[in-house]
């Protein structure tokens, strides 16, 4: 079966430079794809050109005049730029003309063009962003919110525990995944108020066997893969992530400083060369890119915005995956199941985006 | 002029097997210190004469008769354990017989009976926890709070501006420090409500020239050594620290299973061994040991609860250093002259631990 996605060419720090490139890579690898390169027709052919990719037989090019930039705020993405790549890509998936889309820009804007244009999964107030993170055991954790929503209440860190355990069990097959609540503690006396009423809500599912809740969890378990979600408000999860994402950075600079310090270091880095390569290869985040908006009717997939074409494609591969796996309907099945307030209120800042 | 400091021996994973070893060698070294180690006599005697040190002219046994672990409650850390080898150590410090103390145990108890016993600098509603990051620059990024306080408002985050920009005034000898403080995002439209009226207050400060506040950073901006000081509430540092610390151990872990994986890695290893040993050094936690508990009428440093004796050294060197600076006068000028409202009224949670 052929899997269509949108993709918002002209997102991302580097535009269709990195997303058509990484486009016509992955269709190349798969040949049950089939993508829609979304925006300004006359760069993404320029580029397509540049590729010998013209004539593509499963890429196609769909017109849309707007760009979204990095500094346009909500009020322009939502109301100003109707023709922009991102909303047309993110259009498609609701007309169901693509089964998903990826973009890379300004997070915020796609996460409110997303809600407004595709709403939110009965039973979600408000969606999350989730990502995969590397740890120290075979299979990731599977961190949310990452920056969504700054400013939690206990129900929604509950709702985003419920949809980690849905996308957890859809996508790797474990039915009852196991969620932490990032803490700074494991004992239950520890916390802000936030995290200690979250914890009642998430140890009462788990006494009703709805949730495989472990309990606390403290920032280095996301790295030792104490558990195989952990569930934070998007502040905290933000803050995180790129905390970890700077860390990585000047390891990284470090490494390659002391390797290149003599002549000596340098002979030993080229005898060693393999195992160097496999370091920056398992910690490469290029090759963890590709976040989920979750909680929304329809899937939408979010690139870093600096990554280059290699993890573009990965974000791409992501959202091909999420549709082949039917995703959507496995979450908000799940969600329907687990959820057991549905009709828990929209606040007011919501109903203004969702309307 | 000898610096005298009292040592919580009992204190951390390891007791005395770490902090008597770590305190001889430190003596060794500094031939101005004067080390009063706390705790239980026949123990930390024993210890001492396994490393023929029990003659040392410049270290001595106080005998505290109770340890707290790291499972006593507050509770029991401040009414129960009265002759607690942490308590007596900072009760030498609050009769004017050392000059600064250090500890490895249970942050929360420290903290609690800190306060307790030692009180709080005049104009300071909670002591927050700063310690030292390693960053891309040259100079360590300060941060505070890492998680004395989890539950924060915008006076409480000004206030810790003002303690960190009175240390690394003080102790690195900038008079005015920049302070960034974290956030989901450069611009001033982003953050959580916390972040926001604190940024007010700051730019408030900022433009009367009594601050130096460069605004919002990021997570990644830590690492980077973007602001001297970075500022965020006791959660968020919490586990950003934690974070970082399992990614720390992450990387390292994934390049000693690199290099061990095949004889050829091995001998690559070995030619650049300076260069990874360089490495291990430049991002060596140990390194960055010592925490301060600024706002308190004392010194009072932690130790990381899992550090060794190379890592205890060094908290022993900071509170060392900074009683050498005359800190805390320096911080309690600074603070009284910064300062703007020191009445701000203590919540009822600070009156019951601080009467």
């Amino acid at each position: 079966m052929t899997i269509k996605i949108s993709i918002d060419c002209m997102g991302g720090d580097h535009g269709p430079a990195v997303t058509v490139p990484a486009a016509i890579s992955f269709a190349n690898h798969e040949p049950d794809s089939e993508l829609i390169l979304v925006g300004l027709q006359d760069v993404i052919l320029a580029e397509l050109k540049k590729h010998k990719a013209e004539n593509h037989p499963r890429l196609s090019i769909h017109h849309a005049s707007e760009v979204i930039t990095m500094d346009d705020s909500l009020e322009v993405a939502l109301r100003r730029k109707k023709d922009s790549s991102m909303r047309v890509a993110i259009t498609l998936v609701k007309e169901g003309r693509t089964q998903a889309c990826v973009s890379a820009g300004n997070t915020g804007a796609l996460m409110a063009v997303s809600r407004y244009v595709l709403k939110t999964i009965p039973g979600v107030d408000r969606p999350a962003i989730c990502t995969l993170i590397p740890n120290q055991r075979d299979a990731p954790t599977f961190m949310l919110d990452l920056g969504a929503n700054v400013d939690c209440e206990p129900q929604h860190l509950h709702q985003f525990a419920v949809m980690g355990s849905a996308l957890v069990a859809a996508t790797e097959g474990r039915s009852k995944p196991t969620i932490g609540l990032l803490n700074v503690g494991e004992e239950d006396i520890k916390g802000n108020d936030l995290v200690k009423r979250t914890a009642e809500l998430l140890r009462a599912d788990h006494a009703k066997g709805i949730l495989n809740f472990y309990g606390n969890v403290e920032g280095n378990d996301i790295f030792e893969g104490t558990t195989d979600i952990v569930v934070c408000d998007g502040f905290v999860g933000n803050v995180t992530l790129k905390a970890s994402e700077g860390l990585g950075r000047f390891f990284k600079a470090t490494l390659t400083t002391e390797f290149k310090s003599s002549l000596w270091n340098m002979l030993g880095a080229l005898i060693a060369r393999r195992a160097l390569r496999s370091v920056s290869q398992r910690l490469n985040p290029s090759r963890y890119n590709g976040a989920s908006l979750l909680g929304l009717r329809g899937l939408v997939f979010k690139s870093h915005g600096s990554a280059d074409a290699y993890g573009y494609e990965w974000a791409i591969k992501r959202a091909f995956d999420a549709a082949n796996h039917d995703l959507l309907s496995r979450i908000s099945a799940t969600i329907a199941e687990l959820m057991p307030h549905p009709e828990i209120p929209v606040s007011g800042t919501e109903t203004a985006i969702n309307e």
